[in-house]
């Protein structure tokens, strides 16, 4: 199986329905799940079903459309209330990856730039513009992954977190890029060490079913084997993703992200940041401005399991995500270049922001 | 239920069978099993039925007392040769904790202290000096936990990993112990952060279990969230456990613990080592000499789950401990004292190795 062959998010030819391929099931069932109303999509998109920053992004453009071309009405005026109320609901389903919130208020600025075209035409636009933030991700990814390509050599050892993989994007992912394009340059060599990535396991589930089914050496780690394995010599470069990048480059990524940042600076090993421009954003002057969502429970103490593997009672707390501080990144690499400290003069001068 | 009301294991009263609390069962089902042969002790041992440095030293004592009583000789030379083949077998449950090891050692050399005697004495000798070694593990667990007590300020927190508990020693834990005394001692506002542990869930299972049923304020997060925690300043000091000590102050513990170690230290919080002495090698020069168990893939990728967690064919790493340099380590509690850096002048004077 050729992760890089199955679409994260599609709309239906005729347009009437997202196509997900529901993540939640990986690696042992492979299923794309149908959904048309605006609740389901939100509850794919809540409960990881389609989840990484820049495939959040292009699902919430194609569901943005999709629930717009739902509303039964002619009035622009009243097509544009109904319309924000969608992105309102939408936006409600995760709080930190900014590719939601960047998508969204991109399909409504298209919303608004049109306004005075009667609203079947509206509509055409809006899945236009879905289409266009979808097809940019892939190019977007690409560009990642041969700057970061740049940063590889022959033999190299590379660790990475979470999934940041073509599960997490349209295409390529962002810290699988380099690795992706390493593969088609015919390189061979590479060793990629995939932390599990607790509670949701999206290391083991995703980035091993993806790496591992597209040939490449790949080998799973727990998060708490990180330390030896770059003490034992065997990591020679870190690629993440992020959710989203604060204007100072604190980063918001999956919860561990921060962790395995700190243990590399111990060990001198580089650790790149892998950040499509949506992830930036330029409005925050630090990470600790990012909002960090608290998720369930029962993701740690029994989800996945066939019994409880903590006692009833427990306290629990389950951040999905943490924040790495700027001085812990080597450079953050985004699709106009690779940007080292520091970072707001970095961003400005490749242009996010404007 | 109270965990330390719990015998992690003892030797019937007409020592005949062991009684191991099988700890693989817990959180969900306190179960005792009865073990007489050595084949089904060793087993226990190795599939961590019965676990944590000291409690497998304590296990390691009772069983060559007990698979001793069972050797069918008069001889006392022929008794010796048993009982080496039996210590030799036992020997090979598991390579890291050097307890089991020590405990071994420590009999046998009773065993030769009292070759002269008759077989049947000799027996009952080895049953009694069991007995010593559980004792004194009951003492220096106690000890440590009135020295780490002393470490502790009202409304600390508390983060532990893996399971340095009651339900690793016989009595109190090396790393818990100083929060055990402190509930004695009626203090009720430390919280206690418990590491998770992955692969085998020490930390949710055991020292969760343990603690919150001790009515401790505890809990539980994933390995990859204590960098978070630490960030949020939920952290002010760090109690581990370790299965060996080398000369010079390097640590092998559980997997992870480096880890924390470097994350403790880059967030400026103390680390300290509870070390029996009987965890202290003074054969070894560095931790780079102590022996790393290699566990089975299976515990990574499907064990505990109701179906796996990662794809077919992918390649593991399970090292079940790590070394954790002394440079990381604030101090090491033993049971003669606090010892600071250089580590190995501290053991010397303490009387360590001798």
């Amino acid at each position: 199986m050729d992760a890089l062959q199955l679409d994260t998010v599609r709309i239906s030819a005729d347009k009437t329905y997202l196509e997900i391929l529901d993540q939640t099931l990986l690696p042992n069932t492979v299923k794309v799940i149908q959904v048309r109303r605006i609740e389901d999509i939100r509850e794919a998109i809540k409960s990881l079903r389609v989840r990484g920053a820049p495939a959040i992004g292009v699902c919430a453009g194609y569901a943005i459309a999709l629930t717009a071309s739902q509303i039964d009405t002619d009035d622009p005026i009243q097509f544009r209330e109904e319309f924000l109320k969608h992105k309102a609901y939408l936006a409600s389903s995760r709080p930190t990856a900014v590719n939601l919130f960047w998508a969204l208020d991109r399909m409504e600025n298209t919303m608004r730039a049109h306004l005075n075209k009667p609203v079947s035409k509206i509509k055409e636009i809006l899945f236009a513009e879905a289409q266009a933030i979808r097809d940019e991700d892939v190019s977007i990814s690409r560009r990642i992954g041969e700057i970061g390509f740049g940063l590889l050599r022959h033999g190299d050892g590379i660790l990475t977190h979470c999934n940041a993989g073509t599960l997490a994007t349209a295409k390529y992912g962002t810290a699988t890029a380099p690795i992706y394009v390493a593969r088609e340059r015919g390189w061979t060599d590479l060793q990629v060490y995939c932390d599990e990535t607790r509670p949701l396991l999206q290391g083991a589930r995703l980035t091993a079913f993806e790496l591992h089914g597209a040939g490449i050496d790949t080998t799973l780690i727990c998060d708490n084997m990180a330390s030896i394995t770059m003490r034992r010599g065997l990591i020679n470069i870190i690629f993440v993703g992020c959710d989203r990048v604060a204007r100072n480059g604190d980063t918001a990524n999956k919860i561990g992200t921060s962790g395995v940042a700190i243990l590399a600076k111990h060990y001198g090993i580089p650790f790149y940041v892998c950040a499509p421009g949506s992830t930036i954003d330029m409005s925050l002057e630090t990470g600790d401005q990012i909002p960090i969502e608290e998720r369930a429970p029962e993701e740690v103490t029994e989800m996945w399991y066939a019994q409880r593997m903590a006692p009833e009672g427990i306290q629990v707390c389950n951040p999905a995500f943490d924040v790495t501080e700027h001085s812990l990144i080597t450079g953050i690499i985004t699709e106009k270049g690779l940007c080292k400290a520091p970072f707001d003069q970095a961003f400005e001068k490749l242009g996010f922001g404007r």
